[in-house]
């Protein structure tokens, strides 16, 4: 058991029990005997963020092509990068990933990659929690269909190495996925209790191109074909119109919104404050690096917030409390993990930040500080089901974890790339 | 002198020489005796950066009437609280928010608010460059107008305290200002040598408005008047036609560009690409922290480039080297300060960073990694005008400088605001 000691919560200052994973009291006074008292004086305690989209292994692929077209910047920077790529490789861009996301708050994220066993190893060595979904793309062509639908049943069938790791499926996207595959991955995921994700109306063109194709739009489509419920999420859904909102609450899917990718790939501004009073359940995610470049929720939130009231051209849209939940509460939840705030019951996931740091000064509105002044500096301890992953700024084997990263960043980086 | 030794400077390791307070050699080898040799081994220099717009003492409203509508936030919780500011307190907050500028890189602001010999006190005391405007707002009050002018003079009339702090003047906006005041502050700018600032165009009714009272847009009317010209800068400026661009361009204006402001308030998206594209002088501001909430360039230059491409629909738009001259060399320029860029001759204004640091990594494009994935944490050195301003994160009097910081804001941010 744990205590954390005067800790800032909530406007007034507390106590709180932590017990193997879970909070178990907030009071004024706690004396009970415990393996650790931490000293919590001038800190305040947050829950941790849940990313829910993001493509970790692509950290060696950050700054590579800016300011390129799409198809130059995929073809002539990320595939042959990407082609290069070994499951060991994985293994040492998952692990920097991890460090960046905890250095910034985040104890929750699900993934979008490949060589997924690789990626499970470093979730459980670093110690935070993720969903880590089975790839499913078959470019149209049935075989590989087949091919995928009995790789990630063998997937799900092996368990996973512990309970903060959850495995899950993806289909990248109905323009490179088979309605074939899409619905039997759905059926997986159904028959094994898990989640579906899949990027959705990311851009105008997905949506023309659907229309033109199928005869109606994305989330009409996908829901025809019954892929949508409370375990599905779909990632990015700029572009839905009333009546895709209307899907997406009706089934109570789970919607990942990405806003800085969203503008750096200039996609589009979701209409974030109509999406929330449409009452869907909307997450918070960064993508992948290579195109945000940061795995910063923190980042992601301010941008969210400022998106969200540039878009309705009103300064009451994208409040305060609606943007920190969304990045917090929301996305737990979403994968159904009973995190993301900080109440008795709750599992442990938390950060501490130093309200002595410069940018969470004065203390107006300590989450607005949160949300618009702070970063990485102002968190000093990180935890995940109720252990630390990150201590008085500290992680484990950090150096380590660098020094591998830029080993690998060397033998991916080099010039001599595959032609394709 | 000062050699900066095995320093990271645009792909390759150099020493740098540093004389009094400039750069005076660039080198593989430099054998000189000198007064400090600082081993740069796995740093990177940049210029620091130029905040061409901000408020530096509103940091005690930070956080302050979150997601309100405009008028309710500044009659029920903005000016309230500026009515209790005295002198001495513009002393403290100024110092806070330089430190704050200093942590995130910045080496050269202007502000604009009042009690302006503080902020000078103030900038003086820190070491870094600031220009400093009386300022001017009549609400088209002849008398206020004549008074203005005359404070405005003697201010102009009394020396700097040294070259790091130039003297100017600044006009709130047409909407507060009249043509006699905005016009004679104009002229005095140009006898005394120095610039003058104005809110301009920052939303779409300052158009409207000004359309209907005077019969022009904004910039058409400020052109008629006769104030623009290269030491005339524009903030915010988001809602400029053709005309209007060409009028800046012709005039040599300088623009200041607040895009988080710009967002948060609801006030529009500039199109930076089109600006740029039509060559005006484009510079980038943090506005003040009730509207941002930071003063982080580094988090400004994000956003910059993200609108840009946004509101351009083209990841082509707002490029990563633009957006980093804006930030830097086209700020000191605009002042007519010789800084910006890291060049023999130039004036040693410039930061140091960890190329370790996990934001940082890999280095496929470390400009990019500044715009897109650093923060406070990946600076470690800053130096301005040839001295250390902050030497391994580390800044003189910070404790005390917070420490003042916060009993000013008890003081001011206490419960018994006056009735306005």
């Amino acid at each position: 058991m744990i205590i954390l000691q005067n800790v800032f919560l909530n406007d007034k200052v507390c106590n709180i029990l932590i017990d193997k994973n879970k909070i178990v009291k907030i009071s004024d006074t706690i004396n009970v005997p415990t393996d650790e008292v931490i000293d919590c004086t001038d800190k305040a305690i947050f829950p941790s963020f849940c990313n829910t989209h993001t493509h970790a292994s692509m950290m060696f692929l950050r700054g590579i092509g800016e300011d390129k077209n799409l198809f130059d910047w995929l073809n002539q920077d990320i595939f042959p990068r990407e082609a290069k790529l070994k499951p060991e490789h994985i293994y040492s861009l998952s692990r920097y990933a991890l460090l960046e996301m905890i250095k910034t708050g985040t104890t929750c994220f699900t993934d979008m990659y490949f060589h997924v066993p690789e990626t499970i190893k470093a979730v459980n060595e670093m110690g935070i929690r993720a969903v880590i979904p089975y790839p499913g793309m078959d470019f149209f062509d049935e075989n590989e269909a087949e091919n995928r639908i009995q790789l990630a049943t063998k997937y799900l069938d092996e368990p996973s190495p512990n309970s903060r790791i959850k495995k899950a499926l993806y289909c990248h996207a109905i323009y490179t996925c088979s309605e074939k595959l899409i619905c039997a991955f759905s059926d997986l995921a159904k028959k094994y209790d898990t989640y579906l994700q899949i990027h959705v109306s990311e851009t105008q063109k997905e949506v023309d191109d659907c229309i033109q194709k199928y005869g109606c739009r994305p989330v009409e489509l996908l829901y025809q074909w019954g892929i949508m419920g409370p375990q599905t999420l779909f990632a990015h859904a700029v572009h839905l119109n009333d009546n895709e909102l209307r899907l997406v609450k009706k089934t109570g899917t789970v919607l990942a919104h990405c806003p800085t990718s969203n503008l750096k790939l200039g996609s589009g501004q979701m209409s974030l404050q109509k999406y929330l009073d449409t009452g869907v359940k909307l997450t918070l995610g960064t993508d992948g690096v290579a195109s945000n470049n940061s795995l910063s929720m923190i980042s992601e939130m301010k941008l969210a917030a400022l998106s969200a009231k540039n878009k309705a051209d009103s300064v009451l849209a994208g409040k305060v409390e609606d943007i920190f939940q969304v990045a917090t509460q929301n996305g737990f939840n979403g994968f159904g993990i009973n995190a993301g705030t900080i109440e008795e019951g709750k599992l442990a996931d938390f950060i501490l930040v130093d309200m002595n740091n410069q940018f969470l000064l004065p203390n107006n509105n300590l989450k607005s500080n949160m949300i618009y002044a702070a970063d990485s500096s102002c968190i000093t301890d990180v935890f995940c089901d109720g252990k630390p992953v990150m201590r008085n700024k500290l992680i484990l084997r950090e150096n380590e974890i660098i020094s591998d990263f830029k080993n690998v960043c060397a033998d991916l980086l080099k010039q001599d790339l595959p032609t394709l």
